[in-house]
């Protein structure tokens, strides 16, 4: 039987520089169909998702220290948003950690970058999804020039090692870049400003940023770069289509928890004594 | 037009003493249809729920420091998880905080009991719920005497000190005792012990829990009745039917809700110059 190419090997950013635009962001490799089956097919892998997650957070009893970590990064619109509501909503939220970072406050600056990013660490047996990240620290660090160019290096060493640890602490990082095209946020900012519905979402300042545009994707292709471990990949998931980039994260997870070998944990008591204690032991009312 | 009583009505405590035996587990006070027709009155909610946490989600970028707290207590197997998975899950989880708090750290004991409660208190604009709360303060707390009984007094008073703070801050409380009886235990314990999937659920300390059933039953009376003010009320939810207890929870957050008088925000920017704006400024690429 072929082997289909799972998501983790399409969508995984090649090793050494990178040129974003030789990725399409309007590209759905390893799905041929279309956007209605592909919004079936997100729905679909819903119930192996519920039930890898709940073994994931069972095992988490047994002392296993495993946890998954998606960190999600995009240009505003990119959908990070929409991947947590489409995607990472398919699983019981009992399991699930959401941590979003804006702008560092003033304690947060007084710290190391990496500082809040520690605290929100998942526990053993959660998801985690990071909702902006770390990575902020050498994107808007970098074009709009809140650090040297020199501690911004300094950042990508750092945040390899930080990953590391958390690898080697159970952690199972799925990184995430969703990349749409300059038009693309074009229309989805007009869009934003003809629904009444969407204008909460607006900010002037997104004008300013995508102004920025090149120097951003320049700034990703370098964070992609030099933080693209084998312990910590990346993946550019291409954006333009809504249903394709939430169907993709989706995928990602699944597959990574598929590779986990979960079980469910055998029980570390009689079961049939603990019953005929029930049977027996009766609360006085 | 008859006043149908809400949910906020039909399950409040009653001021002054609480007998919990004079509350049905079993009953579903307001719905008067089958289980069938309950899940689905459950998923119906789901539209107006999602429309309803964004608008308090939108209304944060305005300044308005609203957001919801639901408290869920209960004992073992009364269906915290349940409620969290199936009403609480309908929202978008981006809008949505969680905490489980389990039996106290060595940091946590070293602190006042409400130290690790108030880092969770949710942000303004999203919804918090707590798995279980400070309430286990004045619940195991009493029960297992792991405070004196003057202790146990002053943390009721806290308490009630602490969530009327919230209140003034702009949180909106819901606290849900998950009603359950005895029977119904013993049959979701024994069901836990009949499934290989749901043993990881199961320790042999929910037995010795159980025998301790009318003293908890006593503790959860005295702290309702304690705690049981104007700002931060009490609901009894019949839970022997989850199905039910579901749909109530759900119902209990959607009419606080819609008790917000919840809008789109106007736009602040001049929606017309931010659209020209976007035609003409065109990032270099």
């Amino acid at each position: 039987m072929a082997h289909h190419a799972t998501f983790h090997e399409l969508l995984r950013a090649p090793s050494g520089a990178i040129d974003l635009g030789e990725f399409d962001p309007h590209g759905q490799p390893g799905f041929e169909d279309d956007k209605h089956a592909g919004e079936q097919a997100l729905i679909d892998l819903g119930d192996e998702l519920a039930d890898l997650q709940e073994q994931l957070f069972a095992q988490r009893g047994t002392g296993d220290e495993r946890r998954i970590l998606l960190v999600l990064q995009g240009m505003d619109t990119s959908g990070k948003g929409g991947v947590i509501r489409h995607a990472v909503g398919l699983v019981d939220p009992q399991g699930v950690r959401i941590t979003s970072f804006k702008a560092p406050t003033q304690e947060e600056l007084e710290h190391d970058f990496l500082w809040r990013i520690r605290k929100a660490v998942p526990a053993p047996g959660y998801i985690g999804v990071f909702d902006r990240s770390h990575y902020e620290d050498v994107l808007v660090g970098r074009v709009r020039e809140l650090a040297t160019p020199e501690e911004i290096e300094h950042r990508y060493a750092a945040i390899n090692s930080f990953e590391k640890e958390l690898v080697d602490d159970g952690v199972i990082l799925i990184k995430c870049m969703l990349h749409i095209s300059a038009d693309e946020q074009k229309e989805r900012l007009l869009a934003r400003l003809d629904d009444p519905t969407k204008f909460w979402k607006f900010n002037p300042g997104d004008i300013d940023e995508r102004a920025l545009w090149p120097a951003y994707q320049r700034a990703y292709e370098l964070a992609i770069e030099k933080t693209n471990t084998e312990h910590a990949p990346w993946y550019v998931v291409p954006s333009d289509r809504k249903w394709f980039r939430n169907l993709a994260v989706g995928e990602l997870l699944i597959e990574a928890l598929r590779a986990m070998d979960l079980a469910w944990p055998e029980a570390d008591f009689d079961v049939e004594e603990q019953k005929a204690r029930l049977e027996h032991e009766e609360p006085l009312s």
